[in-house]
């Protein structure tokens, strides 16, 4: 796999990011040594999967109805096929990651904001209006219990309260210190007891939220990515011991919910699967580009 | 369409009752003018679908391992299948009922439990442990906050402030009277305004679950079904109301979630439509029993 990264110039919002990406991607596929087949993107924000356009990024203004695909298919000569992150990075988790060989998959991002996927017999699910898997806004907590507004406005979503953003709230609430996620769970290993307690807390919510969608939808497994993920057993730990009892007994905590293993590669393998799922399949090599 | 109801003896449990219902079957069969072609089943209790095995009644003792679907199928001569309540009912309501002719489609059925079944293009969803919608046990309430211990075991269901017995125990805490969900509407339908503060508690409950739900897989339609669901406007309103904030703002409450259409009939059409799926294709009329 090769891989190249590139600064973005965000003045330029959009439309000059996404030629930047496209001159990339040709630098890339002009010294690689195997043809390119196609090209698998995964685009960070909603997508309009039947139109692909980007919505709008979840970043960076100015990507409001983007044609990113067409745009690389132009550049490259190949076909081109765009989603959302979350929809791609399930299908990379599935391809090569922790949920390699699944057929029923839910994959949960925890970074800036919460999202997911959904694979259903292997294929990405999007939903009847294309907005399926806004994990982060299934309901953890009671309207009068949190101080905490999701920025879609609505109180209670799991991702006001296990986004970087919500987790930086509750741990400045508790610990009157302004800690970000990697500060709290290293304070945690290093023994602070309130730490681990704010630990609790958090992870107490991501169970709950994590209950509803697998008694919903009974997946093989839930695969949970993003930087937030990272943190490993100091999260997990107290994670499956809050799942012991949110979960029904059918579950067991520990298989059925598992860190992701591509890291930051999930979406860029998943652009790779996505690839594969154009029609006609590509006869080589296949192109991934995430951004 | 033709109907029989039978009573049955439970003393005699899963045994004697299919025998009961075998012979029930026959006898409405020989009276009919056009030929049976297939039967299909709606289960009160998990089903082993591919054992096509009923695991246990929710209501009666003696069903563990039943295999209602060979006992039916000797009986009539015909091929037939069966599946639990919330599967048949989502299948009935969207064969002839609110959500005809939709692809996604949840049904929930508020009842002596919370169950509830998952159409996704059209077809019955099972899970990966032929567990999915298992929409009593999505969370909706926090831990602390509760007094009621779901019959799952655990803490915060949708069941356990949902279901009849929820409701009779919310009603209990706050009005101090024993109130069948029946009376608490009726009441607040001639006025009673702690009634009705009542059912604002309840509707709030069961508006987080739903959001959750249709965060999770963006359905064409909700449907709400079940004895609770009759209650009509002063339900279904205030659940509305607290639709409104708990839904992200792409979905109209109103059309998103609707009271099931066929009432008593969603499982007796859905089976039906169950038995419609047998391979190979029914030539003449099905045979519906429903339990």
């Amino acid at each position: 796999m090769r891989k190249s990264k590139t600064p973005t110039d965000r003045s330029g919002g959009g439309i000059a990011i996404a030629r930047t990406i496209a001159e990339t991607a040709s630098t890339l596929a002009t010294h690689s040594s195997d043809p390119v087949g196609a090209c698998g993107i995964g685009f960070c924000g909603p997508v309009d999967f039947r139109q692909q356009k980007s919505v709008k990024s979840l970043h960076v203004g100015g990507w409001e109805n983007i044609s990113l695909a067409r745009q690389l298919s132009e550049a490259l000569g190949v076909p081109a096929i765009m989603d959302n992150n979350g929809n791609v990075g399930a299908l990379g988790e599935a391809m090569l990651g922790a949920a390699r060989g699944k057929e029923n998959v839910v994959y949960m991002t925890l970074s800036t904001g919460v999202a997911g996927g959904i694979l259903i017999n292997g294929k990405v699910y999007r939903g009847s209006r294309n907005i399926a898997a806004e994990l982060g806004h299934v309901k953890v907590v009671s309207n009068d219990e949190t101080p905490f507004r999701c920025y879609c406005g609505r109180r209670g979503c799991l991702e006001s309260v296990c986004s970087v953003g919500g987790i930086r709230a509750i741990t400045e609430r508790r610990m009157k210190a302004p800690l970000s996620p990697r500060e709290l769970f290293e304070a945690a290993n290093q023994g602070d007891m309130q730490a681990a307690d704010v630990i609790e807390e958090i992870t107490g919510y991501l169970a709950r939220g994590i209950a509803s969608v697998a008694h919903t939808l009974d997946p093989d497994v839930i695969v949970i990515g993003g930087g937030v993920a990272r943190a490993g057993d100091v999260l997990f730990e107290p994670l499956y011991l809050a799942l012991k009892s949110e979960l029904m007994s059918a579950y067991d905590p520990r298989t059925l919910v598992v860190p992701a293993a591509l890291g930051d590669d999930s979406v860029l393998i998943g652009a790779v699967a996505l690839a594969r799922t154009l029609e006609p399949a590509p006869t080589s090599s296949t192109h991934p580009v995430s951004r």
